[in-house]
């Protein structure tokens, strides 16, 4: 599989070309950003450097692309790998959205039938010659194991970017007639890309985390009905869990999975550069021969399936919700919902009255983790050294704590004071709207996951209605420009010829319209390219009778394709 | 880490040194095995060459090494990986158990305050180099990234082998004070140890899964407390899920992990040929400094933890209770813990009467699988292929799916024939014990999970008395070679000096006392080593006052050391 982690590459060229610059440049700006005073910040003792910024120092809407570097790291998702570069380190916060994601796809094709099983990591240079066509993509992109402790290997090996190669030729073994079929297995590893070109944290890393399901099926037909199944499973993982609307379709033949003989995918929108991402897709491709149950010692061919999941989906959830204060999570993925933070508590207080506020603390967070809700409590109390800004930081008062779990995207900020005590009430704090109210006690253990869900909607509901209103159906050429300035996604009517397509890509370039480039500086905006055919089309098309959007084609339309600006 | 997946390498040699030419030459007569009977089989009818072996050709007793390779290959829980010697496939019957010990261990560290991490595959020779005495072991045996496509790296990278190396620079940064002690991260991945000598599936592989623990502490005593806990979660693996008893302890200066301060083991005991086989260590070692919470400004060491299970566990498993039939499942782990086959249904059976038999077996799988039993009716009408006798085998027979069933270790056999139903009966037939019954239809779902359970301790038990007959308490040292050699481990005095350890493996070296090797020829028993210092210490050692039992030693006695031949 190729377009697991992302559509055909030459795409992405333009777009990612000085990012490796820009995010080095952001990087030394955020260290020397030493003027912009802590968010809520106060009572910091250790002398003036202390007032240093830790949280956001870019604008989401400003540079797009620092604003995504710097959050991944500041809201502790990712650690760049200082060792090698083009590598990360997922630490817990974002390994806990991955198994999420793992635990909810795994129980649903388990149901399907889908077995697992845990191949090699490495392939022999004979069977990447065997499938010659497939591998030939990955060529410049494998890591070649030559050497064994300091002896040379009679036959390198390469490190796996994806299986395929090394698993049909068992398939052949284990199904040994057509009523083994379906034949589903499926594997959770990570693969290697060697990307010459410049990476980034999930969109784009040499090394990811990822599903890869093969799967060999008696009839065209059956294999078709998976496809659509694993696909509305992809669906549910952006839509369900990541409260990211995406637009279900299948890929115009420029853009399918070179081998593949159809991909379908699952497409999600970036409101703040109008960019489509790809996030899923499954293949169907075809090679293992069986006995034809219905003509006894005749061969048929069996149909193919290939179908990949990756850690890029955690990128579109945070380019997608995350605002200049930081992450934000949808409560059903991340690994703290609600925080907790004593508030109020003054230094003259009593120490037996802080006391018994604190076990009233405690009390809030048994009540609410006995209502299944994933909460922590804050009492940090004291100072410690920032890694980004080398400065101690007080990290005992509220307004610190309130921008550092806004900064990690926590869905729901719970503050507990002597004043909400005597009113028997928590105070809440929405991190996707900044919303606040207060709830009764009492009601705790039914309001807050209540609450949580709603969140989760409003996430996916505000999404939503931006995608559908940045999802522009034109009818006028003359329009499709400014559209894509504007940050939209078009439908139009095309031929789904693949050399109007190369035509329309160029069309659609625009010297004039220049963009914000990573490094701040204006650019050529790039030409667009078909995202998708949508399943669901528009009405209007009139087939022998509408036609293809390009001015220079003469052809019929056959279908609304969605086309734009992608990653 | 490096013992997750063996002990110390030297003494590995001699055992398995023969293996490989021996796993060749059972192939090749597995494949010759032409002459004996299907178990139970009958009815082939494409020709005499139909009737041949697919189950075990070799017994446990008579050659214990070929017996293991051909039935983790036969049982299908692995396929040899043809590709690239020394890797397996991991099927999918290997991966349910794996999945049920992880999920198992990890809802238990979970609980602990363990956070998940995903560190890359590869380090840099940077990090090895700084982290040499750590590495050096692991030198020989290091995949070397040389070239990406078809340009070379400028730095090569190596294939982890483990990585500590790699991950507490990171927790040197992530640790901004005492206050983010303990700091405890594991991952759930696959190493690469490129071993040169002889592999065996789960044993000993270039490739294995496995998951890693790093943790940092305050104080020794709170790493210990770590240590202890993670060591029981170790022990209720192989007891509770596993069915395999082990013997907790620590490992002696010669055996404990270089750079580590000192090791903590779980040992099990395979009776079919008297060895130990260790399973799963932690260890404790140091190196971080944080701020003394004590004397503000001052330094202090953390402690830290390293603690592995690899996929070496199934392989201890499957060698323990596995029999001339095939594999024993323990009902915890199996993927299938009850097969349910219709039998008695003859071809002059009317097509109406078979199909009600056929909804009833429908319905007994139902009721089951509400009761939360993993049942699967075998309804296999037909032929296949083998693909290790290259013959045409009928798999509609009852004999046939018995003993395929029996293969492949389910604990369960349910028969459901029209002498059933009219009893309103299952049959069943349990596969530890071989014994048979009936089970009234009513109460299936209450007796098939109660009877699940009893295999389970059963099988526990069996071992255990096993285990507990062959550890002995010997106070003579003549009486050691002997019981060595008859296949028992043993407890002495010992005065737990390294040089002592080495000579007592010399001493009991024997080559009258010869052993069957792999290849089914005698060769000279290999010398014992320790393989713990059991925590629970059998009376009669007075400090000051037992001598070592090695003759040849003049010291005191500081424990009672288990020592036995080992894997």
């Amino acid at each position: 599989m190729e377009d697991a982690q992302g559509p055909s590459k030459s795409a992405l060229k333009k777009a990612e070309k000085q990012a490796k610059m820009a995010a080095a440049k952001a990087e030394k700006a955020a260290a020397r950003a030493t003027t912009v005073p802590i968010v809520g910040g106060g009572g910091a003792k250790k002398g003036d450097e202390s007032k240093e910024i830790i949280g956001m120092t870019v604008s989401k809407e400003v540079n797009f692309s620092q604003w995504y570097h710097d959050l991944v790291i500041k809201a502790e998702l990712v650690e760049y790998y200082s060792e090698i570069s083009g590598f990360f380190i997922l630490r817990p916060a974002a390994m806990h959205i991955w198994n999420v994601i793992r635990a909810w796809f795994q129980e649903r094709i388990q149901d399907m039938g889908v077995e697992e099983t845990n191949f090699p990591m490495f392939l022999s240079s004979k069977s990447l010659e065997k499938e010659k066509e497939h591998v030939e993509g990955f060529a410049p992109e494998l890591a070649w194991v030559t050497k064994a402790g300091d002896k040379d290997l009679e036959v390198p090996v390469a490190v796996r970017p994806t299986s395929e190669a090394v698993m049909y030729p068992y398939y052949s073994k284990w199904i040994r007639s057509h009523r083994d079929l379906p034949f589903r297995l499926n594997q959770w590893n990570s693969v290697v890309r060697w990307e010459a070109k410049q990476t980034t944290p999930f969109l784009r890393t040499r090394e990811f985390l990822w599903q890869e399901g093969h799967t060999a099926h008696l009839s065209e037909a059956l294999a078709e009905k998976e496809v659509l199944e694993i696909l509305e499973l992809y669906a549910g993982v952006y839509e369900q869990l990541l409260a990211v609307p995406v637009v279900r379709g299948k890929k115009t033949e420029n853009e399918k999975f070179a081998g593949g003989y159809w991909t379908s995918t699952c497409e999600a929108y970036i409101p703040t550069n109008g960019r489509g991402i790809q996030g899923a897709t499954s293949h169907k491709m075809f090679d293992i021969t069986v006995e034809d149950p219905e003509k006894k010692g005749e061969k048929i061919f069996v149909w193919q399936n290939s179908w990949g999941l990756s850690t890029r989906v955690i990128g579109v959830m945070v380019m997608l919700h995350g605002d200049d204060k930081g992450l934000v999570l949808p409560p059903r993925v991340t690994k703290i919902q609600a925080i907790l933070i004593p508030v109020g508590l003054t230094a003259k207080m009593n120490p037996e009255d802080r006391a018994n506020h604190m076990k009233q603390v405690d009390e809030l967070r048994a009540s609410l983790r006995k209502a299944k809700v994933r909460v922590e409590i804050d009492d940090r109390d004291g100072y410690f050294e920032t890694s980004t800004a080398n400065r101690i930081v007080n990290t005992s008062t509220p307004g610190f704590k309130f921008a550092d779990w806004e900064m990690k995207g926590i869905p729901l900020r719970l503050e507990f004071g002597p004043k909400d005590a005597a009113a028997s009430v928590v105070t809440y704090a929405r991190r996707d709207t900044g919303s606040k109210g207060t709830i009764p006690i009492a009601e705790l253990a039914t309001q807050v996951p209540a609450l949580l869900e709603t969140i989760q909607q409003d996430m996916y509901n505000k999404a939503d209605a931006s995608f559908k209103s940045h999802r522009l159906i034109l009818r006028d050429w003359a329009q499709v420009v400014p559209a894509l300035d504007s940050r939209n996604v078009v439908l139009i009517p095309f031929c789904e010829e693949p050399a109007c397509e190369e035509r329309i890509k160029e069309l659609t370039k625009s010297d004039e319209n220049q963009e914000l480039g990573p490094d701040g500086l204006r650019q050529p905006s790039m030409g667009m390219k078909s995202l998708c055919i949508p399943f669901e089309q528009p009405d209007g098309l009139v087939q022998g009778e509408t036609k293809c959007l390009n001015p220079e084609c003469e052809r019929l339309a056959k279908s609304w394709v969605m086309f734009g600006r992608s990653y």
